[in-house]
């Protein structure tokens, strides 16, 4: 087999297993937040809420989670449908709206945050500290490559601001929402709503 | 700051970036193949159709995709409309459809897979061969972890036989289609067809 051909192969496994491993997650996360009355995409659009800068408009959540805002707009439909999330009409243009979060969105959003944030400890525990390190020094690159090819392509560095945030200031808002972080207090948890 | 908030937050770092980065690719692909008139999603369920094995019905297409067949069904919807595929009843199972692709979809796929080979090309250029290597390395686990969460939750390994194919299978059915490989072809191959 030519060297040259097996070197695409190697870049065409690692681009399908990227969409595979995300693929599985986002799926694994839809159950895990089922529980509580949410979809994945859902427990996305209220963690955009919590997480950006007030006032959270819908373009705000499309460009954090590299949507459209007709998803977007979808997705809110949906959800105001369901008493999770309000449009509310206070900013100083009044065509504006921003996004709150109502009890109900908050109620349905700490125990499911909980449940991901326990399924990501789940799913990371495969790998070691170090590789998880490394992960993310080879994930970073890709990223920053594909954020280009995007923007070079639509003319717009539309996303490029989301990537400067630190993480660390997303897990300090969650931290409220993560009582039970580890699989065996998740699965305890459980167990004690079902009595 | 203590230790086990920096272990969550590098999890959750690794967690988003995977998310962000397979989300981007998704964006470059869609925009990759707008060029010859398809979408990602629909780009995808070509490949799906052509790489799967004979018949494939729509719930292939889903196992493969990690979709629910209503969403294959939506997709494939717009799909027959944009005359791309057919829905063709000739299985034994006189209820059963299978897939095909249509002159006008074989005309699209072609060159759209020229213009993706060309952007994994171009995407994973940023790393070296032995950090994509390492990078399959350390994705493969947290497929087979996430696949297992999932099936455990669902009760059925529905999707574990996917996982066992040959990339260099797709690769070599790809061979084909894959005219151009280098960026700087995908360009001229553009700009020759803009003449």
């Amino acid at each position: 087999m030519p060297e040259k051909f097996t070197e695409e192969s190697l870049g065409f496994k690692a681009w399908m297993l990227l969409h595979r491993t995300r693929d599985l997650f986002f799926r694994c996360e839809d159950r895990a937040v089922s529980e509580f009355g949410l979809t994945a995409e859902q427990w996305t659009v209220l963690l955009a809420i919590k997480y950006l800068d007030d006032p959270v408009r819908p373009t705000d959540v499309g460009r954090w989670l590299g949507h459209k805002v007709n998803t977007v707009s979808m997705i809110v439909d949906r959800m105001v449908r369901a008493g999770l999330v309000t449009r509310v009409r206070d900013l100083p243009d009044r065509r504006a709206i921003r996004l709150a979060i109502t009890d109900r969105g908050e109620q349905a959003f700490k125990p499911a945050t909980a449940a991901v944030w326990a399924l990501i400890q789940e799913i990371l525990a495969t790998l070691t500290r170090e590789d998880v390190r490394t992960l993310i020094r080879l994930l970073e690159p890709l990223r920053d490559k594909a954020l280009e090819c995007g923007d070079s392509r639509a003319g717009s560095p539309e996303t490029a601001g989301c990537e400067t945030r630190d993480v660390a200031d997303i897990v300090r808002q969650l931290a409220p929402y993560i009582q039970t972080s580890s699989p065996e207090g998740r699965r305890q948890g459980r167990e004690k709503r079902r009595k």
